[in-house]
């Protein structure tokens, strides 16, 4: 960012926790201070953070500023545990909001009688963050040799189109679905993005299309509608997207609109991959018809944000009187993924692939 | 339109040609009158008139226009050549411009010397028009017992998915993927529609809602991603959609978007349905890949245009800087396609199911 290096979410020297806005993106560049785990709620809600992993990062300092709201309580773990529904209640599809809360909550039950809860959680949420980083980057280092083969194969960028945004933003650095397009960049590689809009929210032309720009990527914003065309037309080499959950079978919850892109990958053998750190996988589900799909606000569909002479404002698209319906995620099966990409490597979205590459995270076959 | 009946295009008794300006539509009802065959050129090319049908009719009318400059001219047929011409250039993937065109300029070849050319051009217009709003009825009631079926199996309103605009407004009157839906709810039948916004340009959330609405048809806008996850979900019992340019084999180019449509639809069994009038028939191709597909201007995808406080602006949704592609149109293969809506009845979207419907129209097999 302007030659200057920002994590999406961070804790500064006193304490108090800072996240980049990401409503006014890439319009304007504002950072927020969370000082309550009420703020942390809200933002989560509101989306001023976003992202799968980045929602696990702020809901972790969310229980870090309710461990400081505890302190002096007699039973702070009441208090904690009440922060702990309130995080989870935010938003209901993303998993790693829920993996975060707990490994926050086991770690301050498990503190011993009188330990600082506030300094446990605060080590805690910052590993969570560091993990999340470092996941990203092994993301990265898993997801290359694709781009460079495909490199190799034709001799041309390698265009890989993506939807939505699983960029650094949406985590605490680096990204998952970005992960390998900046590991290729950076490595000399020309590679070239269809970046997918993705209304409603166009977190894709506001957001991936940002990073790329502040990354130097070259990209190319396209409608939602437009990636079944490219595809037909020889135009991408790969899909890559991200996760808000995956299944223990490898059916993978993303964005509204990602199974569309899987369809049409599949009907024109171009190869869709998703990257899905483990904090990403609900192990409890065989199925993605387990997952809960987030219904949000009507108008996010009937109003549209954008910047205008006098700022950043919403314009109404659909006329006054018509109903409208928000659904946020889908759910792509796993007979159309081509690979997982994790932490750990990649492998078949299926059971048996995801047990392969975690005999110790997957339940007993 | 507030109880008055408007056909999209017309002319008035003192031979002037008006239409709705669709660039306004829904936020503002405004009438433009078109006074010359450039004046034709440029509606069409602005989109101030759009839509299969329109375009063609709309071309009907620049070249009785033409006809009219031409009046007094040595060789008026030199005129409306060089008109035919640039009507045809106007936009490429819609084949009902060249057919109108073409019908026109074969009508006006074909007068009687000293034939009064703008009267045979007038007739010959009118008739165009007059057989598009009839062709469109016919697609209706072929359509009807599809709505009606549906509504028989399952006792509930049938719910119909649609994309962009094949209505009345992209019509002259009734339109194409919405005859059978008309035609359902002027039956009494319980329908509702589902209508995907249509990025860039909103077709579906401005006009689709709009005439729907107007008409009273339950409805609800989505966002060009939602379609997969509705079809999953068991809420669409078909997609009804238009056609830019059917080819000989069944092939349907539409606006972008609609073989992902397509796509979903065959993954969820659902009957995917293109109303397509023998208009829209570009017996000369024996494929899709044959279309030439439309690219416009990037600002359509970097941009959104809407209502705000302070009326009908357009704000910035891409980062400055960002490139954007705007490619108009996809190709749906007839291997997704259910059946063919004509105003002769239904076929199989393939050379021999439309050769059974038009043998006069087909080239020798």
């Amino acid at each position: 960012m302007n030659d200057e290096h920002f994590r999406s979410i961070w804790q500064t020297e006193d304490g108090s926790v800072q996240a980049i806005d990401q409503r006014r993106l890439p319009f304007e560049f504002e950072v927020v201070t969370l000082t309550s785990s009420a703020d942390v709620c809200a933002a989560i809600a509101d989306m001023t953070v976003r992202g799968a992993g980045l929602i696990g990062a702020a809901a972790a300092y969310g229980m870090y500023l309710g461990a400081v709201e505890a302190r002096g309580l007699g039973q702070p773990m009441h208090h904690l545990q009440r922060v702990a529904d309130q995080l989870v209640a935010t938003r209901p599809t993303a998993v790693n909001l829920t993996w975060a809360v707990q490994r926050m909550h086991a770690a301050l039950a498990a503190a011993s009688p009188g330990a600082d809860l506030p300094a446990v959680a605060a080590a805690e949420a910052a590993r969570i963050a560091d993990a999340d980083v470092a996941a990203c980057r092994l993301i990265g280092e898993h997801g290359l040799p694709l781009l460079t083969e495909a490199f190799e194969r034709s001799g041309r960028p390698v265009n890989v189109l993506t939807h939505c945004n699983a960029g650094w933003l949406a985590f605490v650095d680096v990204g998952t679905a970005t992960a390998p397009i900046y590991a290729a960049h950076d490595a000399g590689l020309p590679v070239h993005v269809w970046v997918d809009e993705t209304r409603p929210r166009n977190q894709g032309a506001r957001l991936t299309a940002w990073e790329l720009g502040q990354h130097g990527v070259p990209h190319t914003v396209v409608t939602d509608n437009a990636g079944g065309h490219l595809m037909q037309q020889g135009l991408v080499d790969m899909v890559i997207v991200g996760t808000d959950r995956t299944t223990g079978s490898g059916d993978v919850a993303n964005k509204i609109g990602t199974y569309l892109k899987a369809l049409a990958a599949a009907d024109n053998d171009v190869p869709f991959y998703v990257a899905a750190p483990s904090s990403s996988i609900d192990w409890s589900l065989a199925s993605g018809a387990g997952v809960t799909i987030e219904e949000r606000d009507a108008l996010e569909v009937t109003h549209v944000q954008g910047r205008a002479d006098d700022g950043v404002t919403e314009v109404q698209v659909a006329p006054t009187g018509s109903a409208a319906a928000n659904f946020g995620f889908d759910v792509t099966p796993a007979r159309l993924v081509t690979a997982l990409i994790t932490e750990r490597g990649r492998c078949a979205a299926s059971a048996a692939g995801l047990r392969g590459l975690f005999p110790d995270l997957a339940p007993p076959a």
